[in-house]
């Protein structure tokens, strides 16, 4: 499916939250893995954010959070553009032009939407509608210019992004039918991971890691606070010396994550042979993920503080996403008859 | 109802055609007149017109045209503001944000997405929005942008207008009620003229002259258009000697538009007396068009020519435009904890 030809790849990040040991297997390590082959594009979708986070001092807060996370996990903003999306205007115009070219038919058929319509259908509220808002309704259009304005080839996404990718496709399809004599905008494809299950995490109480369930593991809290975390997850009441089975354990699953495979095949053999309690366990998962993580984590919060690097970082990646962002837009109002 | 301490007055203009006189009387005029009262800013609304314009000549044409016209009608440029809505990208990041503190229930409702609904549903078409855009829908939100960020005070509007104020104040309200306390958009009121009636001019077929009718008199056609379409605005048979009532003649009331009061008692007497042809109003009409729009149209003439100083008046606006929308979108973004 991947053309030699196609060579930009765009990661959109949205700071809805502190980020969680899940985010970083299931999205962060395969993004910056990426990097390594095409032309990588990563942004922070603070905008996208404001749909739902109506808190500032969150907002600003999980903005620069998950700046910092990216860096600190490696991303390399000399080779890569990283940008928070409230630095390039440009969006915010083409956002406009587009939505003239956007049906109003795929919005209403848009995931996230139909989410909210059933959420009010279930809850017996009569108007559908209640409580959505544009910036919601609107969403896979600014998603759509997300993609279009950087002509990205490639957008790594899960398969429940697959739409906004291909929503990006039609509405370009839509604007280069009518003014692709002039110009064209790139069509996007998508690149659906094809291995999806290994990069999922399990959170606290056995479900997937996910904020919406609430049993997530902090990538970056203070020490002590992970420690309590993981002492806190539950396990069954098998005697330390009884022989265990790894794979129905999750302390297990998350050590696998992040521990070496020699390390990994230590555990699971002592586990196996029995003599090896579940606390023993815990107290390997948290060494590990203080070993694995704890540089990572030095670099955060230095990241984090006022005053750091990080506002240039994201300064420099400003202007080199308007370096591409401009000339994309110019060409759209000259092709419009805009200007 | 007009408030003392009231005073930014704002009118947006829909580059959607060619001015007639009916946009010269029913519009222009009397929105100039108000320049004399309140602080005025006026603007081409450019961006508005891509809902429906599809071609970019006739675009770039018709904005050229619109700001030639009010230009050449009295707009001084010294004394008001008058830009381009496009040269001003801060209302296209505050559309994306006040997107997100607007109803999709309040769009739903919007007189212009209500009709093209109805339109479909007169035709027989199932999907009722079908050919409905995304740029038609979010239609009301960029209009609330265009008041909100200039901090109108006074929105002069037709009645089929009111509501885009009403809808401005209601998601100024929406964004105040989270962020008041760091920052307050201003609520607009909207100022409906008393007396319509007296600003709509009958069209060439006696219907209200209006584009969508087809019926209109061009404000800056060449002299020879115009003295044609004067010539073949239907009379009944009345011969040239018998006495005429002038009030049921569509003629006489294009007439009294721009003769001085003076010449259109001498004309009325001269028609109710008989002796005065249908052939001789028209020639008086034209007399007066001539005159009265002569020295307006040269100028608009002057402004339409390539190089000519149009383009420096709109950079000059849009520089002021821009000096006023900065400072409300920077104070917007620090509330709601971007950047």
């Amino acid at each position: 499916m991947v053309n030699a030809d196609l060579k930009v790849s765009l990661t959109g990040i949205k700071p809805t939250g502190e980020p969680h040991l899940g985010n970083f297997i299931g999205a962060i390590k395969p993004a910056l893995e990426l990097a390594d082959g095409a032309e990588s594009i990563y942004f922070i979708a603070d905008y996208h954010a404001l749909t739902s986070v109506r808190d500032p001092e969150l907002l600003a807060r999980w903005t620069r959070s998950v700046a910092a996370t990216w860096l600190a996990a490696g991303l390399d903003p000399e080779r890569t553009i990283f940008y928070r999306q409230s630095d390039v205007p440009e969006i915010f115009e083409l956002h406009w032009v587009l939505s003239c070219f956007s049906a109003k038919g795929l919005m209403n058929r848009a995931h996230a939407y139909k989410a909210a319509r059933d959420r009010n259908r279930e809850a017996g509220v009569e108007d559908l509608d209640a409580g959505v808002n544009m910036g919601l309704f609107n969403y896979p259009v600014l998603m759509a210019v997300d993609i279009l304005i950087m002509e990205a080839d490639l957008v790594p996404v899960g398969k429940d992004q697959l739409q906004h990718v291909e929503y990006a496709a039609d509405i370009a399809g839509a604007f280069n039918a009518v003014y692709g004599d002039s110009f064209r905008l790139k069509i996007p494809k998508a690149v659906v991971p094809t291995e999806d299950s290994g990069r999922t995490l399990p959170g606290t109480d056995g479900r997937k890691m996910s904020k919406s369930y609430g049993n997530t593991i902090p990538l970056f809290a203070p020490e002590a606070e992970i420690r309590k975390i993981v002492r806190r997850i539950p396990t069954d009441s098998t005697p330390v010396e009884a022989p265990k089975n790894p794979d129905a354990s999750s302390v297990f699953q998350l050590l696998t994550h992040f521990a070496s495979p020699d390390r990994t095949a230590d555990v699971r053999a002592r586990l196996e042979a029995g003599g090896m309690g579940w606390g023993d366990l815990k107290n390997e998962l948290y060494a590990v993920l203080s070993e694995e993580l704890g540089p990572m984590r030095a670099r955060y919060d230095e990241l984090m503080q006022p005053g750091s690097e990080l506002e240039e970082l994201l300064a420099i990646g400003a202007a080199k996403a308007r370096k591409r962002a401009h000339p994309v837009l110019e060409q759209v109002r000259k092709a419009v008859g805009i200007g």
